[in-house]
């Protein structure tokens, strides 16, 4: 048995090497990056067979514990890597190949003076240490964006994937240094132990991407001074405008509660105008009833509006994400209660306003503090791939960036590059101070 | 006397009107801003007699702890206000609203199906808290600054700058009220127990920004969970390569040192390449002395290279930030020891190598992981003002968004913004799911 002590320093050097991969991973080419991407697709279908027997393997030992009750159906069903699925994450592989290399792009150009020039670079963050939940398909779409992003990445997958996600990482891993990179840009962690020393990090792991339970998430949150990107609640909300068609609000309540509601994405709470509530109120509760949604009003409003079948919601309801056919109803007597709402229960992932007065999106849009704030849609589009982001290594409620469904351009951050050529500061200092020339370099 | 609580409640409430007030800027016109920052401008000429008085009590009570020993004369002189610096101050205001708009600049739009559009949109961070020193100019840029970019400040000053603070904030807000806008955007703190209830504010302060010392800003990060942009350390490197100009890597030195050593950019430790140190060590060690800098070097390299007047420098030299007349110097046998050494003790400030080897600093740039990295150039050029930023709430050695100077762009983070007539999700996905567009609007 390895000691903790031995554990965390054989995770440093983990790390460090990993830290070292990035920097090397940075000076190479996009058509380096692609060409190692396009050798991971036809790697993984190469050992294709060996990947799902894998997957049978982790599954047949999962369905004991699903049979004991320890595991649920709707986790065993994500563990599963079928043919048809391992054909969908080549296929994502490739995809991420065709995307443009977010790293040496040029977002500021400026000359300070002549032969005095800066530049703001986008360059890789470093090394990303992303611990997920059972899906085994996260880890090769993980690896591929971090990988075309320079970044280096420490996996931490769940223990029911264990085999699948072993052959996954080798495969990748040997893809990698047959194209000329460094393989150490990739690492599997094996237990808990191993993200605990992860955790503790701080310098040579520069991000933390946790994808699991808000139980996780939370968890390491609070143990880590790393920064952690993600969000452990999706506490969305859907506000039906006094000007909202009702036809377009009925259909997005549904989709956006009921078409998949184990999401973040999915809403948790209804916002009504009151001077609707009269007429929409009934019809909503009827349309989501037929959903099999379960349905939760303040006491007031099942009085007023003489609602049947709808359980008293209490002020519990407006911050619990109930990730299943759940949803509170509230209405509110003006837009800006709603935004108050919002903005006091909200996990600042996304919202949506349903209307037909620009005036009210423009106002929601503008005081909403939230990553997405949508018009007549479904909260559901909020999601790297829909975004057309190609895949996404997670959603981040956090207010600076990256915001939202992180793609690529999540994963850069930037330098800036000053050239000069012996330029000093005591030139332009002092009373006979040279004057900067601050001309955009075109 | 108010109790802790009460305290509590009352810099809650505060920050909770400063919050609405962002929302409220957010929704005002980029003209609208700057005619605002013009009025301020104008009254601070207007009030100026009050605020040199006010300065010149803050500076008399300072005397008297300068005199007992209680404040450095470097921290008394930054406390001066007078007519000259005042009208620098008011041409800073007018400068900041020259600047572009940084709220509502679209970086991102694409049309995900028909009359489905997403657009990236630079919005507001919300409440600003900063805590700075005791220059009270600083109060203005930082007011400035937050106003143009919609976001709303706390502010809390040093107790030396009480008086001169209290009337600086005060014209300001009024100007603010005065132009239309809301003056809630901006509040000055009293106390230490306000600043320690504002770092409990979470969900209502979105960013804390300390300017001070290492130990206010250690404090600060170790006391909040809201993100904090900024600096404990500023440990700046200067690389002279073996393909070094001789003539420029002894002046870049002697400015990156001496030209103003109490600041965060100016360089603490010198790595030199072994192949070239023979020549250029006792050169850079004479032209150092003779700015009056104390030179420390390890001990084999004083017995190598035969330095007269050199102290031994240990491992505590290479984490020091010395904010003095002291350098470390130190010979490395590469340029990848040169880049070990800046990773491992820097602290991801600004570093410059000194080279005519362009293949040299592509590898620099790419492997040292600071905000900024420069060829050829004083590493005292990382500033905001410099940078043509119009000016900066601080320096961020943070290394995610906003890393660097900190100006206007840093002080804005986004939202997405999807503008849909109905979309469902449900469209979009299972067998007949109908496929995106993703095509970029123009």
């Amino acid at each position: 048995m390895v000691t903790e002590t031995a554990r965390t320093d054989s995770i440093m050097a983990l790390a460090a090497q990993a830290k070292a991969a990035s920097g090397i991973l940075a000076q190479r080419t996009g058509a380096e990056k692609n060409a190692a991407l396009l050798h991971i697709a036809q790697k993984l279908n190469d050992r294709a067979a060996e990947i799902l027997a894998a997957n049978q393997a982790d599954r047949e030992a999962a369905r004991l514990l699903v049979e004991s009750g320890e595991m649920s159906d709707a986790m065993f069903q994500r563990l599963k890597l079928d043919a048809a699925k391992l054909a969908d994450v080549v296929a994502g592989v490739q995809q991420v190949a065709k995307l443009e290399d977010p790293v040496g792009k040029i977002t500021l150009a400026t000359e300070l003076d002549e032969g005095l020039r800066l530049y703001r670079v986008n360059c890789p963050i470093g090394v990303v240490g992303v611990i997920f939940e059972s899906r085994p398909d996260a880890l090769v779409q993980i690896a591929a964006l971090c990988l075309k992003s320079s970044n280096s990445v420490l996996l931490k997958g769940g223990r029911e994937a264990e085999k699948t996600n072993r052959v996954l990482a080798e495969t990748i891993r040997e893809a990698i240094e047959e194209a000329g990179l460094p393989g150490d840009c990739l690492a599997l962690l094996d237990s808990r132990e191993d993200v605990n020393a992860m955790l503790g990090a701080e310098g040579l792991v520069d991000l933390i991407i946790p994808r699991g339970s808000n139980a996780l998430v939370r968890y390491i949150q609070q143990n880590t001074n790393i920064p952690v990107l993600g969000h452990a609640d999706g506490i969305c909300h859907l506000y039906v405008d006094r000007a909202a068609d009702f036809g377009k609000a009925l259909k997005l309540t549904v989709d956006a509660k009921a078409q998949y509601p184990a999401v973040c994405n999915a809403i948790e709470t209804l916002l009504i105008h009151q001077e609707i509530a009269g007429n929409f109120l009934p019809q909503v509760v009827e349309a989501l009833q037929q959903a099999k949604v379960e349905v939760r009003c303040a006491a007031s409003d099942i009085e007023t509006y003489q609602l049947e079948g709808v359980k008293v919601a209490t002020e519990a309801d407006w911050t619990t994400e109930y990730g299943d056919y759940i949803l509170s109803i509230k209405t509110v007597v003006s837009i800006e209660e709603a935004i108050a709402h919002i903005n006091r229960y909200g996990s600042r992932h996304t919202e949506t306003i349903v209307t037909e007065d620009a005036a009210a999106f423009e106002k929601f849009f503008a005081e909403v503090d939230s990553a997405g704030v949508f018009l007549n849609a479904s909260t559901r589009f909020a999601d790297g791939y829909r975004y057309g982001f190609g895949a996404e290594v997670g959603i981040s409620t956090y207010k600076l960036h990256p915001r939202g469904p992180v793609g690529l351009e999540g994963l850069v951050t930037y330098k800036y590059k000053l050239i000069g050529n012996g330029h000093l500061v005591a030139t332009y200092s002092g009373k006979e101070a040279k004057p900067f020339t601050h001309k955009p370099i075109q």
